[in-house]
């Protein structure tokens, strides 16, 4: 079968490497050889191996029948929308790890994939090379799911790691992450939790089969987050991590948020430490199962992105069905939705507080004048009207 | 498509309650209604809803044209393996949660699905509602596998957790272990390290795709761990865990085994406590991915029973390509493997210690009189030679 790479990027690179490297065991595994016949990128790469099959004009791709998958690894939505959408009119197989792309028009293209009989894929567009994707079109599907909960973001997990081992400040461990590489110069995707938001987009199409419009996820980064408060999680025995969550509450509405959340020592997520990435899925039967590795890097997402060209070359001339339907999930609104909370509150409000919320704990001493409190579960709404009266200095979600 | 489950025990009736009250999920993921036309157990149920499909007679099931596939939940080699071959043979696909019969007689009954253009699952297998078969099939499939380590058994990490928080001795957690109901009376199976072994046979005929003989995989269980031992281990700020492993050295040779491994802090398996079980994976590009959650219990195993169900249904006439064949993988020999390790050794030899073994960390004053240490990576031969001269009390692997 005859493979094009669209982007010859980290990933596309990783992508080349992952099929030349372990070619014998991929031609084992699907049964036919798999052949690069064009990687398609703007620029010149020369003395490089793929030279050879380097080309710069898009139809020279989608116009070769001998084509059959086609790799695209090009990032941004647009012309990676366009070029995906021609490929799968022609009948060629997508994969990609494109998330913006995914979270905004996956449920068209997967639809115009089983229109064509072919398959549009895209495993490394969440979590880098852990297999969550493949996890909940095809393993976990006798259950109904009742919550997803990811460290979907390795920049930031590493930075929030490092606040709480090192006692370093917001400032300092973001400029560590970028001298390190693990954060981009303009951090904003990573840090206001942009990037995770369209991977719990994702994630929770998935799960409830219909989309889930990314702009409708109340969406909250870790840039507030202090020393004070990852002294105060350390206080209550937690760790703060930026999760992106999604569940179906007792009304019947799926809640989604992206938002720093203390976790309790008991959840797997607790000990997911640095640029690592992890995600639980409980279901109605199976409980809670949890996927963790490494969200990001050449090689791993690069390996994830290649599954899918060999799970589309097992199936040759099959659509290996995915439930994500164009039509809107609509979101429970964001003031209905139940949380814990912690907050700081200046001392001098702690009878007022006692007579607003129902304490679970409370934190004295780890900064004068003011307590902190974990609150029982409220809804959102409830919630911000205690807190502006409690002069409230800082909040953040709670197991 | 019509459903027959054989065995109505704790797994065959968790496949009941699993299809019947997801039933509206299931149709939609499916595309099409699952029926369950026959439970096939040798007992009756006066009262229970199955009574009305409860039949006695295996030939009911097999020769019934409109079964298209068979749960076998039935446990034990004999008669579950002569019922699977006989449906397979009728171009029924089998679903099993059977690790016995799946360790013996796998490649067989796949290769006989494959011939018959149906299917022969087992994800229920391993890890009970952990998806790590198909992890194996169908997501690490770009990668060639480096190592497999699993916390496979979750009776025996229950009390090697109990061991190491409470302090309690083997003997005392063990019946804490019957009392909760974790551990059977007769626990042979898991304290020995039975079950782990053919868990590992599994994961590892899988990895490789060849047949491992499980009786040739050396298994030794958590029998002969001690407080002593649990102590030393804590001083090395590790944690003892009962882990079943396979590896390809070298050399070229896979390497399998089963026995109580002293684990890192950073090692992911470090945190899994109690009786949840948990893989890891680690593939040459992809590096390692961990995959946690219940091993056991009625309703999460049966949760992955009835996706292998789904899976089946999903793709109707079709036979998804597992890679095990019958053709026997040979170990590497048990002497040649390579394994750091604990020991506990005379005061008096210490001096001998230092001239027989590269020592990466030595423990003084757990016990008086003696001191733990533990050893660069070695092959097993030479550290058994080692080990005798220094009258070591104790062993155990290390990472």
């Amino acid at each position: 079968m005859n493979v094009a790479i669209m982007g010859y990027g980290t990933v596309g690179s990783g992508v080349y490497e992952v099929l030349t490297k372990n070619a014998q065991t991929i031609t084992r595994r699907t049964g036919t050889e798999l052949k690069i016949k064009y990687v398609l990128d703007l620029r010149e790469f020369p003395g490089d191996p793929v030279e050879s099959v380097l080309v710069h004009d898009f139809n020279v791709v989608v116009n070769d029948p001998e084509v059959d998958i086609v790799v695209e690894v090009m990032g941004g939505v647009h012309p990676a929308y366009e070029f995906s959408k021609e490929a799968l009119l022609k009948g060629k197989s997508v994969c990609t790890s494109n998330k913006e792309l995914v979270a905004k028009h996956g449920a068209e293209l997967i639809s115009l994939a089983r229109e064509k009989n072919c398959n549009y894929l895209f495993e490394a567009s969440v979590g880098g090379g852990i297999p969550i994707i493949r996890q909940l079109i095809r393993s976990i599907t006798a259950d109904d799911i009742e919550r997803i909960d990811g460290i979907l973001n390795g920049t930031t997990n590493y930075m929030m790691t490092k606040m709480r081992d090192e006692g370093l400040s917001f400032d300092a461990v973001l400029k560590r992450a970028q001298e390190k590489g693990y954060a981009e110069r303009n951090p904003a995707a990573d840090i206001e939790g942009h990037d995770a938001c369209r991977k719990i987009a994702i994630l929770t199409s998935l799960a409830y089969g219909k989309q889930v419009d990314y702009e409708d996820i109340y969406t909250e980064g870790i840039t507030k987050i202090t020393g004070t408060d990852v002294s105060y999680a350390a206080s209550f025995g937690r760790a703060i991590k930026l999760i992106g969550s999604s569940s179906i509450a007792e009304d019947g509405k799926v809640y989604a948020i992206v938002a720093p959340k203390m976790l309790k020592k008991s959840n797997p997520l607790f000990m997911v430490d640095g640029v690592f990435n992890a995600i639980t899925v409980k279901g109605n039967m199976l409980d809670e199962v949890m996927c963790y590795g490494k969200g990001a890097g050449k090689l791993p997402t690069a390996s994830a992105v290649v599954s899918d060209v060999i799970d589309i070359a097992k199936h040759p001339g099959t659509n290996i069905p995915i439930i994500w339907a164009q039509e809107k999930l609509e979101l429970g609104r964001f003031e209905d939705m139940k949380n814990s909370f912690f907050l700081r509150i200046p001392a001098r409000n702690r009878t007022m507080a006692e007579e607003l919320l129902n304490i679970r704990e409370t934190a004295d001493g780890v900064l004068e004048g003011e307590i902190g409190i974990i609150t029982d579960v409220m809804t959102e709404g409830a919630f911000a009207e205690a807190a502006k009266k409690l002069e409230a200095v800082s909040v953040i979600r709670c197991e």
